[in-house]
């Protein structure tokens, strides 16, 4: 909610030099730079406990991979090669030594804290960074009274084709997603994969329009997609692949939410979204170029929204999904 | 204390692949690129409140005109042209709102939160940023129920001499300082003006070793420079320039630190400290290329730490100065 607002607040004020190519309101900055293939793409999340993690209930080396996990997704979502992270953190002082409440320590002592927090935080992304060649390359860590806080910064490279952008969606272009959806709360949230080499491989074999990593749900973000292009989009609800977790939810919870519910709303899959014209979606879907499936899910249109088609009519989508507080 | 302990353990976690030139260690991080007059340095801040200022005390205005003054003053440390900003914001809740302790609101709610608060931030720093042709190029703004945190990445390109390091001081070189120093507690400390085009002026016209900015005091950062050069330093202490503010602070406050300890070891002066072959520091202090004053105040000698000779003699100087908790 506070989102749009401040997005559109920060819009109005801020100028945009010459040496941005891209700025606000993409899964990432771009950099201009001499030469084109050698722009730098730059993306920032500031994670907070009780906020985008719960400090003992989650394992910190969980939080610590999350945190590079999720910048990893938006540095795919921009097709671009993940190079070098910048982690900050605020850590706060060990239980026993935490002077005041708001140290995010419960009266049992039970949270971890201080340096052998950070060190977990760290044991939980360096694997990660090592695994996608990003050196850590500074940051700031500093002990205090208050709850943790990561700071994550990723810069990438941009290839000879450019930066994939959210903003280049074209009427009549194909949407192609990655896997299947919904239920990541059962766990997948977690560790989630991002799709940093599918969205490298694809973008250089294929002709994308633009693409964006499903964080917050295949419709908010398709929506995302269709604002920034200008367009609208009609998604296929037969077609959205429903994940297994999705179908245990709905199974097991019995909160009256279905499973396709589950698919189109939720969030946390970071699976590629992808807006490509249609001959070259043929090609991508015949060729099944990745691991793992590649799916159409819907097709771009004229008309503004989201909308579904229901007995050959054309019905309203509200654009739901999970939306950080 | 914590940090160097923290550096420690990070230089050996983390492996230093290609892709950075300058890693940990530094002001800032250099990448590396294709052509080594494109290549990125980037710098990055976690300020939290009650830490490194106070919110209800300071105006968010010069709370966001320092995050960013800093951040400046490490890109002008490397001699760089700083090019764009990421500012991530951790807000409190308006007080009003605050559902707990550990929001940083009094219980008179003096304290801004909330969006107004975020907005106060920018309105300090925009104008610097414009200053200094920085874009604002991205971020992320959340509110919670913890105390105000600002992360801070700036990003700036280096010319084609090259980044200005520390860890290039030789034996023999002259150490030089863009100002006077101490006492920036009476005020100057919320309003440190960035020597970025002093560097840039400098590092162009002359050939520079080595350099830093004066955040953490002159012993102390001089230590740094001559640890990541291999070296130590003769302070010439009735070079020193003493600050009026210095002058005011012990004529005042009767505490017993004299002013030239405050110029030797009070921080956030925020003046540069430079490390020049003697001919080059010769003919800078003749030229006076600035709008403020070049003052020599030591020289690298090859005996590890810091000096200062009485009657001839050499005796030993501890790094003292400002370490944040």
């Amino acid at each position: 909610m506070m989102e749009n607002e401040w997005i559109d607040w920060l819009r109005e004020r801020l100028p945009e030099p010459a040496s941005i190519d891209v700025g606000l309101g993409d899964d990432a900055a771009v950099l201009a730079a001499a030469e084109a293939d050698e722009r730098t793409i730059v993306t920032t999340d500031l994670l907070m406990d009780q906020v985008h993690f719960k400090l003992g209930e989650h394992d910190p080396r969980e939080i610590g991979y999350k945190a590079l996990a999720v910048n990893l997704s938006d540095v795919a979502a921009m097709a671009a090669e993940p190079t070098a992270a910048f982690v900050s953190i605020a850590v706060p002082r060990s239980c026993g030594e935490a002077s005041e409440s708001g140290s995010g320590c419960e009266p049992g002592g039970a949270k971890p804290g201080g340096l052998e927090l950070a060190k977990e935080l760290y044991e939980g992304f360096l694997p990660l960074a090592e695994k996608y060649n990003v050196a850590i390359a500074g940051g700031d860590t500093n002990l205090w009274d208050g709850p943790l806080v990561i700071s994550m910064t990723l810069l990438g490279r941009v290839g000879d084709r450019g930066p994939l952008l959210r903003s280049g969606a074209k009427v009549g272009d194909q949407l192609l997603v990655t896997g299947s959806l919904g239920g990541s709360i059962l766990g997948r949230h977690l560790r989630p994969e991002p799709r940093v080499h599918e969205a490298l491989l694809l973008h250089g074999k294929y002709e994308l329009h633009a693409g964006l990593d499903c964080s917050d749900g295949l419709l908010l973000d398709t929506f995302r997609m269709c604002q920034e292009s200008g367009a609208g989009a009609v998604i296929d609800l037969e077609a959205v692949p429903v994940s297994a977790d999705a179908e245990t939810l709905t199974r097991e919870c019995n909160d009256g939410i279905t499973a396709l519910e589950h698919a189109l709303g939720d969030g946390e899959d970071f699976e590629l979204i992808l807006a490509v014209p249609l001959g070259e979606a043929e090609r991508m879907l015949r060729e099944q170029p990745l691991d793992r499936p590649l799916i159409r899910v819907g097709q771009i249109v004229a008309e503004r929204g989201l909308w579904c088609e229901v007995d050959g009519q054309r019905e309203a989508l509200s654009p739901r999904g999970y939306e950080h507080q």
